[in-house]
């Protein structure tokens, strides 16, 4: 070795061991120093962002298909840009490592006026901030490094939250004696006692029970739920379904999933499915206000069975320390038996509404995607007309379904999406975004054509912020934004663009635009002409609960 | 009156009256009631922007022309996508009125899991977060909306720093008894004793001096300083000199002006000038790393007599409770009487360093932009090869320089000419940034566009982080970009633009480009194509001074 090993290369081999292979970032001044060890690094490939806020969400999406992700910015300006990304990756339960690279140890504490501080002397204030949206944060120095940056990677992976570390710029380049050891991940608590007085008063309940249905949500796909779930819905008849946020937890091909629930204003039939059970098992379920139509839901705690990360109930019963798939795994043994003793419903799946007419509105665009869509796709739908429209698709199996809906920040999707598709490079991705929300964050479009990425982006131009103009003031001026030549802005983006745009207005030409994708030698960016105020039937209610709770003092 | 005056109406009027007359901002389902109300506000005009970070930068534009300017973000995703904006407003001093939409009252103390949130009940997190960038905070209730926010605004204005103001979406709407009665401001405390200690100290040291300097900055002109700077200069034979940050805050066309001082990057004779008085007045200076060339200027604490916005100092005495706009009164007194006894050395203005060959190169370029600034432009620099080249310029007279040299975030410059074409409509606003800055702020062209607004944008195109380059890493890959078409975007981000776009390559076609800028007819595009290693002298020496310090432990 004819370098040093360094606190910079320790923690790159630590991220490639949790399974990163790309670090998303914007360079700056006090973080070039471990850009070189990155660009050095064998399994780790540097991924310039336009800006830091699209690096957050492209780690964020990323984080969504790896085991976690990796971001890089600078102190102060660059980690504040960043900040709204890592607060969503906080509120939906993304592993994202920030790393920070912050001026020398002895600049900090000698309280010098540079750059990129607040110019007082204190080289707290980002620290702090970081602290309320992460669940553990570090200042590396060179004798602290490795039990911190094991802490903190165990910590996200346990967590399955952001985490915040301050790499100074001499700290990186700190020599260390070793490489490092395999990392102890943390294992969750299991209280077998606890285990027991759940699987007694579930059985309970289960057995006066003549129905029962399941609805699972993101927390399920978050702690790695999914095939035990499957496995205990192939093998045990119940009426299932998923919120919005976790569509596509459940594969939605299963003849006992009903379709997408949404509170108040889900389908009539998946409503009953679910509500009219006396028993509904919820796995890694919130029920927050966007994917309820605004706390509709009408699950009372005491027909419920709930499974949380860490914590089981029944009714109002609290069960601690029990990992969610421990307690996944026991109601699949208690409804073997159980379960041929209920009613079971019959199970027709909602259709998509017919479209109103001969034109393109949400309805003919909905109908397409349907049959557009295939196994193994990757859809991500910005939160708005795109993902209160794809809540009807039926999704094939092994397709991946990526919203925003708890955090909802405006213009997340296209980053994400180029996040996802550097973390997928073999699956097809597709990109549902208005009109509205790509202006906050195109540039990224930049970096998909750089890197040679080919999803399809459907660019739903409905001439501003519909899903504003849904909640309050459609006719407001507010609610216009700066009309923009979509179709020639991906040329802009990049020298020699692999893209192909076009523009769509009528369903026929939809149709042959969606012919042409098979090829996948393009990007291929579609933008779809649709009415100002066509709102798909989900958003309609959903947002008219939005704008009653709003005015409600 | 039809309808009932709100809190919403008092928040507007009372911003109307310190001399808002736009407000900046992204709509947000928690600000959309409140939106209806800037609408029909008289005397106040929306600014919609294409994200809200760029409204921030927009804002701190606006605040650097007028007395204020006025943010509007969303609770979360907006709020925090705007912060780093914020932050720069706060190191850099500049009184940005932020409000955030958000849920109702009763929705927070419910504790609702609502979008938006980081889904844990806690509506508290993002306020602590603003609490380390703003100098007062409020949140709104129908009983407390009068009194708060007549302590932020006057608290804004005191300072000259940001303020964040929460306003419950349900409490824009509560009515109140009465429009606003006129507002008291804050006025700084005098202590006559103090002054006067400060006048014998001062006279001392003065009397003792054969040459005595002047260096002002940026704080001079946050508080209001410049006219009694001005007079002060054209009464008192005295070499003075700003540093980058505050560069404009001086006549550089008066015949004591010596050139912008740099520490030990300064020419030489600026150096020499400032540097080898026997006492120097600074008004309004902090001695950040980037304006001094790494702290390298000489000037030690008992040579110096420093006016701070508050507090004056002559060697380590200070004396509190002195107004600047005092201490220059009874400074200017004072040397009325002294001057003449003094030493005025000779001072010839440094040339701009003459071109290295016959294309267009760093030298080239900012001689034809020494010639092309006209009295009264307002020249906005990026932090950059824009900014270091550019304090080698000697402004017009009427002329103003803004570039944001302590916190430095990438990017500002253009939502900042965005909001400074939107406060001074009829003055040239000239838009120097490079290619790696504009990739990250670049929808806000597609504002300017819409609002018609013709600003010259010189966007450098030197491929990629140049300012990095010299820092650390001219090779290395993280410091290039994805690569554009810059003319081709400003057609992409508008439907018929009112833009020329120009790219050059040769001095000749420069000059060209700028006979063509006197119409003002079209927002003119110039991609200025430059060296990727080309970098103003004064970049380089401080470009090696931070890569210096990034390096000692």
């Amino acid at each position: 070795m004819s370098k040093n090993y360094t606190v910079a290369d320790y923690l790159l081999d630590r991220l490639a061991q949790i399974g990163i292979r790309h670090f998303f970032g914007v360079p700056g001044d006090y973080n070039l120093q471990f850009l070189d060890h990155v660009i050095a690094h064998q399994q780790i490939t540097w991924v310039g962002c336009a800006n830091e806020l699209n690096a957050a969400y492209a780690a964020d999406g990323y984080a969504r298909c790896k085991p976690a992700a990796a971001l890089l910015t600078t102190f102060g300006v660059g980690e504040l840009s960043a900040i709204n990304g890592i607060a969503g990756s906080y509120a939906e339960y993304l592993p994202v490592i920030h790393v920070v690279g912050t001026p020398t140890l002895r600049a900090q504490r000698a309280g010098d006026l540079l750059h990129h501080s607040l110019g007082d002397g204190d080289f707290g204030h980002f620290s702090r901030m970081a602290k309320e949206v992460t669940v553990a944060q570090a200042s590396l120095t060179a004798s602290n490094a490795e039990a911190e940056i094991d802490r903190l990677l165990t910590t996200a992976l346990f967590e399955h939250r952001p985490v915040y570390l301050l790499l100074p710029s001499d700290v990186a380049e700190a020599p260390l004696a070793s490489r490092p050891a395999p990392l102890m991940l943390r294992q969750p608590n299991l209280s077998e006692a606890s285990l027991q007085g759940f699987i007694a008063a579930a059985r309970e309940k289960l057995q006066a029970a003549q129905r029962v249905s399941l609805l699972a949500d993101f927390l399920a796909e978050r702690f790695g739920a999914e095939k035990a779930l499957e496995q205990w819905m192939n093998e045990v008849n119940i009426p299932h379904s998923t919120l919005l946020l976790g569509k596509s937890v459940l594969d939605e091909t299963h003849a006992c999933f009903t379709g997408t629930y949404a509170g108040a204003a889900s389908d009539p039939q998946v409503k009953q499915l679910i509500e009219g059970a006396d028993v509904v098992i919820n796995v890694g379920v919130r029920f927050t206000d966007t994917i309820t139509a605004g706390f509709s839901h009408q699950l009372p705690y005491e027909k419920c069975i709930d499974l949380q990360p860490f914590e089981a109930r029944v009714g109002q019963q609290v069960f601690s320390q029990i990992p969610m798939h421990d307690a996944i795994k026991a109601l699949h043994q208690l409804t073997l038996s159980l379960a041929p003793l209920w009613q079971l419903p019959a199970i027709t799946r909602p259709s998509l509404p017919e479209p109103n007419g001969s034109g393109l509105d949400q309805h003919a665009f909905w109908q397409q995607m349907q049959n557009f869509l295939q196994p193994g796709d990757i859809l991500i739908a910005e939160q708005g007309t795109s993902c209160f429209g794809a809540a009807a698709l039926n999704l094939p199996r092994g397709c991946r379904f990526i919203v925003q809906s708890l955090w909802g920040s405006i213009g997340y999707t296209l980053p994400a999406a180029f996040g996802v598709q550097t973390a997928e490079p073999e699956r097809r991705v597709l990109l549902l975004i208005g009109d509205g929300a790509a202006q906050l964050t195109v540039q990224e479009l930049g970096s998909m054509l750089r890197d040679g990425q080919k999803p399809v982006v459907f660019l739903l131009n409905n001439n501003g912020y519909t899903v504003e103009r849904a909640i309050h003031g459609p006719e407001q001026r507010y609610n216009d934004i700066a009309q923009w030549n979509w179709t020639q802005l991906p040329q802009a983006l990049a020298l020699e663009p692999q893209v192909k745009c076009l523009r769509v207005s009528e369903p026929e030409q939809l149709c042959q635009a969606l012919d042409k994708v098979n090829d996948r030698e393009y990007l291929l960016f579609i933008e779809v002409m649709l009415p100002q105020m066509d709102i798909p039937e989900l958003l309609d209610t959903i947002s008219r609960a939005i704008q009653a709770r709003n005015m409600a003092a």
